[in-house]
């Protein structure tokens, strides 16, 4: 079975929506990212860290749905970081009311020896330094996709550049593209973006679907228009987690697959969306994963 | 040939851009609608309004394209409709400058005999009442499109609803669609618009693209990302008037088959933004035509 390697935080969510509100509920890049690989034959590590206060049963949620945790580690003196976050009545804007770094303030990620050899990397969203540190340990990855946001352009610009000139994939959201690369048409961004280094971009428009860039190609992927959007954390993540599984359970890079990897991350967004924190994707059967792959085929697909 | 009637504004703009400014030049939703049907094997009849100072050779533009202009008006004391609007950078929003009905404040539309047997009506923004006179004048209409903008939601709104009760077909952006339903989902908003006439819903969204409904059917259509949008005018006319286009000529009015007139209208529209108002237009090749609709299926198909 492929191996996958997902680094990213594993956190305690606080979140306030027009529906309602949680305590701390498990969240966190690596958590979603991870419940969304899941779903895909491979076998996958998360690398991140938590405190003592992070409860067994949520290790043991992640390590039921076949997660590695061996690369989590555990600081029992720590706090495990917390994000605290009220989105507005759109759903598209939110604001952070609090943000704990605990014991991310000083991860070092070690990735387990037996995944080392693996050739996909989820970098997912942390410190531009931690992502580094984490391709050092890589013997011959094929894929290193990064998930980055503005808080980094903002305040590690260098080290972001150094990530972005090592990784063959990027995902980020549009005013993310145009913030990076001060283009506002997506295909000029995505242009920018390839003398940053990546081959591939991935351009994320919440409501609005997601681009994947790759030299001249592109794709356009709808996100699935629902009902109702009942708590958008996590989306972006659950999308990375959804392309990366894909595609390490092919071991197939090609732009054509990517396509495909692009639509299994936005099927299994659309389902994160539904529930508050990560209730919805902790119980997606494959059967309704199938159907709802069917109805992004339905959703896109004409004769000409 | 299948008859289509048109009926919309023919006017003067005069626009402004980040990429620079035009004087008095040829507009009006009848205008792009126009132009973005004659590239289907239908026979088109325009019918609008102008005043003494519309100049012949835009008029001659029209009917070289084969668009009859039996039914355009020509009040020889009268000024035709003029419109002054202004891009903002991003070019999604603008500040509307100068309107000056003119002709148009008391415009009867008389649509020419030999076309009310048409199947096809595409009613283009307009006030709801000009909306509903040609509609009493068709005879056996299958398919009664309906495009109109908030303007007339706040201040025709009883009028508005009128025309909607009759129409299968409605066009409208998303913001228009929130602002008619008060619902933020667009999948919500079409169901209330449903209770209101339309059994078809198309929601533009502009460089995100469009959404087609239809009971529980939808379509999602992207618009081409493009490396320039030189000036937006007119798109959404051109839209609709690729969608009624192809829609008359197969003389097909299965949802099946609108997913394809929705392509062609976002092809047609991804076109109209290249130039300054109608100058892409004028000279689009049915080959480019084809090419574009090619890139639109490379743009979405995949395999799952």
């Amino acid at each position: 079975m492929s191996k996958l390697v997902i680094v990213g935080t594993i956190a305690f969510d606080a979140i306030e929506t027009p529906f309602g509100q949680t305590d701390k509920i498990l969240g966190g890049a690596a958590t979603y990212i991870g419940l969304a690989a899941s779903h895909y034959s491979v076998d996958a590590a998360l690398v991140s860290v938590v405190g003592g206060d992070f409860p067994q049963n949520h290790l043991d949620l992640l390590t039921d749905k076949g997660l590695n945790t061996q690369g989590v580690e555990i600081k029992a003196e720590g706090k495990t970081f917390f994000w605290k976050g009220r989105y507005h009545n759109d759903m598209n804007t939110r604001d952070t009311l609090a943000t704990e770094l605990n014991v991310l303030a000083d991860f070092k990620p070690v990735v387990p020896e037996s995944y080392r050899s693996a050739e996909v990397v989820l970098l997912g969203n942390l410190h531009p330094l931690v992502q580094l540190e984490v391709i050092a340990q890589m013997t011959d990855p094929k894929i290193l996709m990064l998930d980055t946001m503005n808080f980094w352009m903002e305040h590690a610009w260098e080290d972001l550049l150094k990530v972005m000139a090592k990784v063959n994939v990027i995902s980020i959201n549009d005013e993310e593209a145009r913030q990076l690369t001060g283009e506002y048409s997506l295909v000029r961004a995505a242009k920018r973006i390839y003398e940053m280094g990546p081959q591939y971009v991935i351009i994320k428009k919440g409501e609005h679907g997601a681009l994947l860039f790759h030299k001249h190609d592109m794709f356009y992927a709808p996100a699935l228009p629902l009902e109702e959007v009942f708590d958008p954390t996590g989306a972006g993540d659950t999308f990375a987690g959804g392309f990366a599984g894909y595609l390490a359970q092919n071991k197939n890079y090609s732009f054509e697959n990517m396509k495909t990897a692009v639509i299994h991350g936005s099927a299994l967004a659309s389902f994160c969306v539904e529930e508050f924190g990560t209730k919805r994707l902790e119980r997606i059967e494959s059967a309704s994963l199938a159907e709802r792959l069917k109805q992004f085929k339905q959703l896109t697909q004409f004769d000409i």
